[in-house]
């Protein structure tokens, strides 16, 4: 199995990220421990082994960059011609957020981790890949003292991204079953019924033209304690440390069951979740990038048609250059 | 003078680029038919000349790219210390845009140019070299009907980058003393007051730790042409064209005149105007890094001090590790 396009983008082996990385399509149980986080699912025999991986994954990541960077362009093309000449408007606003399966596409990448899982790291790399006039980022700490008065989802209905836009959820609405379930934040009645909640919201993103990629960052209890030590020896990640995070380190295991739950049954076909090994960055970074490429290729997106008379604008064009060398322009 | 420095970025030649580029200093008219779209203000004697300086400038701006990088990490990581453990907490919204002289900076850039100017591509290339997650990326179009009913400063307002962020405006409140004016959307008397206005706003973002840069892409009459048919020539740029755009163009001379007003009248030394000559898109990406390394030069950024005591929490860690294992974690 060669699978290399023109773009020199190879091809994961043994199937799509999207087969290979879903872990329970049947909405079945999921057997965390089971996935080795230092494990790398698809990657093709032409990486090479040891070390040699590394740098041929970054270049991989390079070349698919561009392709979603061209992807992303695409969306944001269509978008912007179905809203008419008068579009894009201003900042995008919670009214942009309207949900109408009839708009343009919007994708958004919802990214879960446990702390120092790589969700940032991510995002520079491989969202740094596309043009950041067509991203809209959304991070959720703790809730605010307004975002407490609403649902839990209202301040995620907030965020979405308008039509034409890439989406990134840095963190999100899983929390909600995560942190709120192991640290008891609300009691367990409540928690049990968010899987439905969420399962609802998401169909609902689906139909209204959300294409939406769950995935968990899956690290292990040793890399997490690596990380966590390297932030605290470096006197330039201090700041991203922070003393809670040893807390929730102390409910790993529970930490874990919450998150196989959440994982089992909030994956559907309208809003798969996918689990990608996450101890070695390069293959982390490879891996969501394929994700995305696969959402993408499913979009069938292109550009759309001119608006307008081509042959005539080009010769308005030059007829205007004509009157204005009269003036002397 | 070779001003080379370790990360092998090598300075503008004949003073900084804020020097160089600023054009009313003194709040005096502004004569843009005086400065050559195609000239090269700082560029150094070790860029070569011909063709040789494109290839410079893009492994320049590469390593501008990467420092900005470095101090927009620190921008972010001064606001998240600053804001305690909590944050940061979920979208930026208007209320996090809460101007305060007390809270950590921001930097605005606004980015204004006739059309073809080049701010979206300004925008991919040198802001995308920064980190994602710290971009507040905002584009005004004309004005939406809720807009319309607040004054022309209200949708600014809401779309200011919460401290930490870079913001980057693509077009800003400078539309409503530019297009406004040419195409008479409101009187005289109306747009008249509002270089007053801008001002008096502009000194407030000052004042409440927003350091404002804003960038004139100041390209040529003919060059807008070459853009304006190149769009039209090729199938995958028709999206960013629209037949108003020669509306505009038939209209060059009172744009230049509107931004000459403009950029004359709101010149201060509390939020600056720079022009960047664009026709060159090379010289154009590695200017505008320059004049945002110069102004992340001038907050003096670092990363802040740990908010917490770092050996202990370094015992902690270890400590836990120990417990952990008995549980066979």
């Amino acid at each position: 199995m060669s699978g290399v396009d023109e773009s020199g983008i190879v091809a994961p082996e043994g199937g799509r990220m999207r087969d290979l990385l879903r872990v329970a399509p049947d909405g079945g149980t999921v057997d965390l421990a089971a996935i080795d986080p230092r494990s790398t699912p698809g990657l093709p025999t032409a990486a090479g082994s040891g070390k040699r991986r590394k740098a041929w994954a970054h270049e991989q990541v390079e070349l698919l960059g561009t392709e979603l960077g061209r992807q992303q362009e695409m969306l944001y093309a269509s978008a912007k011609a179905a809203a008419g000449p008068e579009a894009p408007t201003s900042a995008p606003t919670a009214a942009d957020a309207h949900l109408d399966g009839d708009r343009p596409r919007r994708l958004l990448l919802v990214l879960q981790a446990m702390d120092c899982g790589g969700k940032d790291g991510t995002i520079k790399r491989v969202a740094g890949a596309m043009n950041p006039l067509g991203l809209h980022i959304r991070s959720f700490g703790p809730p605010t003292g307004e975002e407490r008065r609403h649902d839990f989802l209202w301040r995620i209905r907030r965020a979405l991204p308008p039509p034409g836009y890439v989406g990134i959820f840095n963190r999100s609405h899983y929390e909600d079953v995560l942190i709120a379930r192991v640290a008891s934040l609300v009691d367990e009645t409540t928690w049990r019924a968010r899987y439905d909640q969420i399962n609802a919201f998401e169909r609902e993103l689906a139909e209204g033209a959300v294409t939406v990629v769950k995935v968990m960052l899956h690290i292990s209890y040793g890399e997490q304690g690596e990380r966590l030590m390297e932030r605290l020896s470096d006197p330039r990640k201090h700041w991203k440390y922070n003393p809670s995070d040893l807390e929730s380190r102390a409910r790993w295991d529970d930490y874990q069951a919450a998150y196989a739950e959440a994982l089992g049954r909030c994956d559907t076909d309208a809003a798969p979740w996918f689990v990608v090994p996450a101890d070695r960055k390069w293959y982390r970074d490879w891996a969501v990038a394929h994700l995305l490429r696969e959402t993408f290729a499913g979009l069938d997106l292109g550009y759309p048609p001119a608006g307008f008379d081509v042959e005539r604008e080009r010769q308005r064009l030059r007829g205007g250059d004509e009157r204005a060398k009269v003036n002397g322009r």
